[in-house]
């Protein structure tokens, strides 16, 4: 596997080249005015010396290495700075400055569920907290290694090498993977025998199984395939007090829902090891097409009808004005579909693009075009030809890389996202906008928002927003919690969730009773008191 | 509403004519041989002077009525005994023995959730148990007003009059509903709106939505409009620490799945009050067909390829051979497509039947059926023709009728379901269906078991048993354990589910360690312990 980066996204080496983009920058200057001060420093050197000493003495290490059998260990510098926090721009902000105020004193590679409870039971008797880590792409604070007051230390328990898929069952269409499993790997063992999970994320190439049920991932394509939790069967999770294990099961009536419950638990209620995922087999046909509509809401509306028609693409997402308004610079030279929409009557209007893709046996993706596209012209979008060589969700998984070339110019890069109903949808949309808008207006910065609906169920969908500012060396921070800030009261005074699907973390964790109430918060403390009583497992994530 | 039967299905009145169909009858003894002793005595009549008087005092009971607004309670002899269990094979024996073991103190009836608040703390402090009523439909112990030791009395709490459904929001295909409504109360006043839930359990005349979601119900159209636990966007649920309200979601990622969590949790939570629901509009066609299969496995091998063919109609269930011999018989003089069946060349072969349900858009009604009926075909299936007269839901809704028929003449009936993956069902089924007949053989008896497989879903299914014997006087309760103990200890040992729709009651709470693990029970106790410290909420019931 390539170098991961440990500043910046994705793998050291890989980077997006703004030259190839030459109308980007200047339409962002035009946008947030020139750069306030000089660009900031190039990418930093790490330099061993600086770091903070593992606090953890030796004999206390020995003892966590002999719970460990053919599982490794490892104090390496850069091994402890891969781990110390995950892929927000606070993280990356915070490592390319050298900050790195979550070290772990030490990373652990379990290889069996065994030596991960034997590691959560030294970490009570040693008072240190374990925080579970699968590819570190937590975009909410979900990874970084803090520990409580009261511990001595804290262990990055590093989930990779437990790495092993089963061999699919293809006549349940069921494969048993393990948490460590990073996208592309579980993807081709499946695609041996024909099969697919289904779950592309953008962070595929850099997120685990594990991860995405800890935090209830959902993919680009999700609705067709679901969101992850939809495609959980069984999970095994080791637990300070246990193993909970369940079964195998397309659904059961027995009692409270544990399943749902430890889904989502993101670390805190012990580390998610293994699941039995539901895969498709894979699509005899996978188209991608796309749509513009004079205004964001018609696209929107097309989403929604697409929805509840019950035959909708597996990736549907409308942008916004603004956000087209990007993503049309980002495509370069127009070429295909792109020269027939930038040739397009519409275009002087600020349309609104419509991504769309089907995949599945021929017939039912036949039935799907046929269907999207009734709808869409219904709600006055026109139709873009198929392009098959192109692939958009390759494309959005880019994205990041992007985002730390626009960093490295100095610029703050954030994104969040919600979830309501259709019927709360404008509302939330205008409200979350306008308020991370005004919230760096008034820190004295220019704002751009851009925004896309996607992820597309009956009832609803979800929102996902993009905000960028010129942060001046040393505002970084204070100007991403303002946006931040604003953004979580908009959602919650606005009937939407704190996440969809990137999970709570440390970033929302002082907003979630808002959203669950007080009882709904002793919910979760109770599973916490009764499962991690030490309070060792991902100490202050969620809670 | 007409009157409510105390000692057996549904309402006064309405009975299943064995007349009708006289072939069923001798079918059953040839199979049961004759009946061992005299006809049991003729329906009971109800003597109030021989209930158990309510053991709470009248200072106690002034003090719960004043929990009350405009909600009522009643002590009436006939409320008690309507209260006093559910409609299980053992429920109903006692019953017409005028056996009442957990006749309710009091029933209530709350009109808002304050008032059930208002009932849980009087509880709390007054030690009494609080049995939350829907319905009264369960058939694994849910309902029935037990107590523990310490508590001074029990509380049937009917929610009924919490009956209230608000104006569906069509565009985001929801609907707020009161937990104590009825089925066709509610989709008659959701078909006002052109829309509907969707969800037909066999129960739905005689069950409430509160009932549906505490005890995770499926409907005979699951297929396409999933389980309940799908159907639920939101819900508020009173416990004895406070309100726990989930916000109207297509989907979040905020933690452990409280939501889930509190779905299925047959009221040792709390008192479910209200819930968003997730609607479709009413289907343009409606549709239901059959065929015929050389056995039951290839029947049931043509649901596991139209589920995972995604477009698997709404209802597909597969009777064995056994089920499928006495549906027949069931169906009395044969029209239409049943004299096709008949007239058919399977006949003399015990072929197994399929029985078909789509609904929906006509477009997509027309595309399941061309997938289904190709996939039929493909497995060794017949079809029947289409029938638009004949509705195989509301026949199925009839067949609890039969089972008191079939009690008053002296014969022990009872269902139970599980669930499994595909792989493992055909082993659970063998499993299942032997431990029953060689337990009912042990005691002395000879057994009549039955099997479908239906509620499809692309890893598995559940599979559904009903058994038949002749029980003696005063031997119905051992022969019901023997049959019931056997058939879970195989469900336990053969990878199944203790339940896929009927919920955990009393009569699985002793198995369930064994289906979820000690620390899966840990994490129930640890939630019941938070949100009813004092045990007030359906003691014994789940854990």
């Amino acid at each position: 596997m390539p170098e991961r980066s440990w500043w910046g996204w994705g793998t050291v080496g890989q980077r997006f080249d703004l030259s190839r983009v030459p109308e980007f920058l200047p339409f962002l200057r035009s946008r947030l005015g020139p750069r306030p001060g000089p660009a900031p420093q190039p990418g930093p050197a790490l330099d061993p010396a600086r770091l903070t000493p593992p606090a953890l003495t030796g004999e206390l290490i020995s003892r966590l290495s002999s719970c460990l059998g053919s599982g490794a260990m490892s104090t390496d510098p850069l091994e402890r700075v891969l781990h110390a926090g995950g892929k927000g721009y606070v993280d990356l902000v915070r490592s390319r400055r050298l900050e790195f105020p979550h070290l772990p004193d030490v990373v652990v590679f379990p290889r069996a569920a065994p030596e991960v409870s034997g590691i959560l039971a030294w970490a009570e008797r040693e008072r240190v907290a374990v925080i579970p880590f699968g590819g570190g792409t937590s975009v909410v604070g979900g990874v970084a290694p803090r520990r409580s007051e009261h511990q001595r230390g804290a262990v990055s328990l590093d989930l990779s090498h437990l790495n092993g898929v089963e061999t699919p069952e293809t006549h349940s269409l069921t494969a048993r993977a393990q948490a460590g499993c990073f996208g592309p790997h579980l993807e081709s063992r499946l695609a041996e025998h024909g099969v697919t999970l289904g779950h592309f994320p953008q962070s595929f190439e850099f997120s685990t199984v594990g991860g995405w049920i800890a935090t209830r991932s959902a993919g680009m394509m999700s609705t067709t395939y679901g969101k992850i939790e939809d495609m959980v069967a069984a999970l095994s999770v080791v637990t300070p007090r246990g193993m909970v294990a369940t079964r195998d099961l397309p659904a059961t009536a027995t009692g409270p829902g544990l399943l749902q419950t430890l889904i989502g638990s993101e670390g805190i209620l012990g580390v998610i090891t293994e699941a039995t995922l539901r895969l498709r087999r894979e699509p005899e046909e996978s188209v991608q097409w796309g749509a513009v509509f004079p205004s964001f809401s018609q696209a929107a509306e097309a989403i929604r009808l697409c929805a509840q028609d019950d035959c909708a693409p597996a990736m549907i997402r409308a942008s916004d004005e603004a956000e087209t308004e990007m993503l049309r610079l980002l495509r370069g030279r127009p070429t295909g579909a792109l020269k027939e929409w930038v040739g397009h009557s519409l275009v002087g209007r600020r349309p609104a693009f419509l991504a769309l893709g089907a995949a599945g046996g021929a017939r039912a993706v036949r039935h799907t075009i046929g269907s999207t596209n009734r709808l869409v012209l219904r709600c006055g979008g026109r139709l873009l030809p198929l392009e098959r060589g192109e692939n958009i969700v390759q494309r959005q998984m880019l994205l990041p890389y992007l985002r730390d070339a626009l960093i490295a110019e100095g610029m703050l890069v954030e994104t969040l996202e919600t979830a309501t109903t259709w019927s709360n949808l404008p509302r939330l949309y205008a409200a979350v906008r306008r308020s991370i808008a005004d919230a760096l207006r008034r820190s004295g910065v220019t704002p751009w928002v851009g925004t896309h609906c996607s992820h597309a169920y009956r009832d609803g969908a979800s929102l996902y927003f993009t905000f960028l500012c010129w942060a001046p060396p040393g505002e970084e921070i204070r100007l991403w919690e303002s946006a931040k800030t604003a953004a979580c009261e908009a959602i919650l005074a606005h009937g939407g969730t704190l996440s969809h699907h990137h999970g709570v973390g440390r970033d929302h964790a002082r907003w979630l009773p808002g959203e669950l109430g007080e009882t709904g918060m002793t919910m979760i403390r109770a599973l916490k008191r009764e499962l991690d009583p030490a309070g060792v497992c991902n100490p202050g994530v969620v809670i």
